[in-house]
């Protein structure tokens, strides 16, 4: 199994953090994002035709992208998937939410300030951009103010998928001081066996 | 079971059209969202927080949220979702794909016009979102120029997601001329037994 990945990204942190807090072994192959080595027509034509990482692929050629669809297909059959039905559903939900709410707020914020600068328009687009960031965390606020996990009472994958840009915040420009549900929250997972900070690499 | 929702939306009509294809049963309770109907302390706090529809209410009293979430729990152990472990992850991936590269483009495009009315920023925002829009389109053109599904050789909820808002983009001003893949989609979709237009309701 090969995990296609840029090393500073959250997308692709999530997989390896899930692998490694499996024990699965996996080769890593950096892309780096910044010089264009997702977008190569080779890239396009074998690994991912959306031009991005995280793309695993699997002993069999076969490859499969999308960060959370990733995640769903390592952790099925696993703990890290609730074995109630509703609740995989609500799980499904946090995961939709990560990629619609919050992934696009949170995540674009810190590549802003960390690898990519600023584009064109991020007097215009800051703010939104900030205020959507506020909305998605008051929202896991809601739910980690009086609940140990996401869903259930167990760490699901999607406690994973939403730590991977949530602990990385602040290099947005986005405090967590108002937020101590997320924060208790975010330690619970680092303490976790198997845990590994974003720079890892098996 | 009861689905809050809106008429003319694309999330709402998944899971009404999938309903209708699998003959199931449901209440519809319409929540203007031009009137802040989902906005209510009253909706936040027993509907749900996120603010949105649609959301289902099971006979027993909890509540679903997030489109595609919703389909994963209706379809789960039906037709409408591959056997194969590795196909039911390519359909998730396009259940996310739709959340993040389509949705955000196509939807608020055919809300601007249809809906809601251009939005302060449009000048800059516009051109932006209709990139974006064209961006999705040639991905699913790529898969659907020679293939009948967007996941193995039968529809599913992957399918279902993604037509709700792109049989409907030309409202948004997107045209689909140079899509005959994606254009012989749409016919395919509804000429399906149980297929429904967005205005149904139950």
């Amino acid at each position: 199994m090969i995990l296609n990945d840029y090393l500073l990204s959250g997308n692709g942190y999530k997989v390896r953090l899930l692998l490694s807090m499996m024990g699965t072994a996996f080769d890593y192959v950096e892309r780096d994002i910044m010089k264009g080595e997702t977008r190569t027509p080779e890239y396009l034509e074998k690994i991912n035709p959306n031009g991005k990482i995280p793309a695993l692929v699997l002993d069999d050629g076969r490859v499969l992208a999308e960060s959370n669809a990733i995640l769903t297909y390592l952790a099925e059959g696993t703990n890290f998937v609730p074995d109630d039905r509703f609740e995989r559903a609500e799980m499904m939900g946090w995961l939709f939410f990560e990629q619609y709410d919050h992934e696009p707020n949170i995540a674009v914020l810190i590549s802003w300030y960390e690898i990519k600068g600023l584009p064109e328009n991020a007097d215009i687009l800051g703010p939104m951009k900030q205020a959507g960031a506020k909305r998605a965390l008051d929202l896991m606020e809601k739910r980690l103010s009086s609940h140990n996990w996401l869903v259930g009472d167990a760490l699901s994958i999607a406690d994973i998928s939403l730590y991977a840009y949530t602990h990385r915040a602040e290099l947005g420009k986005i405090s967590l001081s108002g937020y101590p549900g997320i924060r208790a929250w975010l330690d619970r997972i680092e303490a976790l066996p198997g845990y590994v900070p974003i720079t890892w690499t098996p």
